[in-house]
């Protein structure tokens, strides 16, 4: 049975997601070979479907309320591996391959460098590669990739 | 020098972070020792204190809007090994032992269980233990463990 053309757009997978009121669900970024937790970023319908379509991560930016395809200046994609959703139906988990090795806009490979430490937040995590060098001098937040 | 009681109350490393309007942050908890990812849930500012404090993880419960300390009902407590924050200050990853090795109310090890496979979400884990071995037979909720 083929699917109609409405049901193309509006799968029914889709639809399974308790989306927050602003249409938005969480979705954690994880290195599929190491399990290393890489960023959380926030997806809407269609940031999700283009995800799944495409096979790279596409998010929504809640800055700058646009799409964001995630390494379309980096050149950090991050390749899908598997689609996740946990048991309430809001929250995803994304397991994928990171371009680069680097999924931070700091340099480094995970959002999570700093580690709470006597009650002060530590920066344990090394810069691989200057930001200035990824996104040019210019460039503006992590949503502006 | 010894914090003067407000700090106690009101510790800086509180303050970085950069809570919702509804002064909550989302909080990602991962198997310390596999990576695997376990949940994500919430808390405010006094859930993660005592979070710290206390060496196990409490979230805030929105949906019974009261603080839920993990495995007050299963026994399956979270106990922390290590509290991260990402970059842009607004989501934790929480490093974990899970008691019992369970902490999904559905009785999996994780609450991403599903995957997504040819437009469906098929669950691809298996259940350790039975929910109603787990909360008797009148449980509630997740959030009401």
């Amino acid at each position: 049975m083929q699917d109609s053309p409405s049901t193309v757009d509006n799968p029914e997978w889709l639809n399974v997601i308790r989306w927050t009121d602003d249409g938005l669900v969480p979705a954690i970024a994880q290195d599929a070979a190491t399990g290393e937790i890489l960023m959380m970023a926030w997806m809407n319908r269609e940031s999700l479907q283009r995800t799944a379509e495409e096979g790279q991560a596409v998010y929504w930016s809640r800055s700058r309320q646009k799409l964001w395809r995630k390494g379309e200046r980096s050149g950090h994609q991050q390749l899908i591996r598997e689609i996740r959703l946990d048991c309430d139906e809001d929250v995803l988990l994304l397991k994928v391959e990171q371009k680069g090795g680097i999924a931070c806009h700091t340099g480094r490979k995970s959002c999570f460098y700093r580690k709470l430490d006597n009650g002060e937040w530590l920066s344990t995590d090394p810069v691989l590669r200057d930001p200035d060098a990824i996104y040019g001098t210019e460039r503006g937040d992590k949503t502006g990739e």
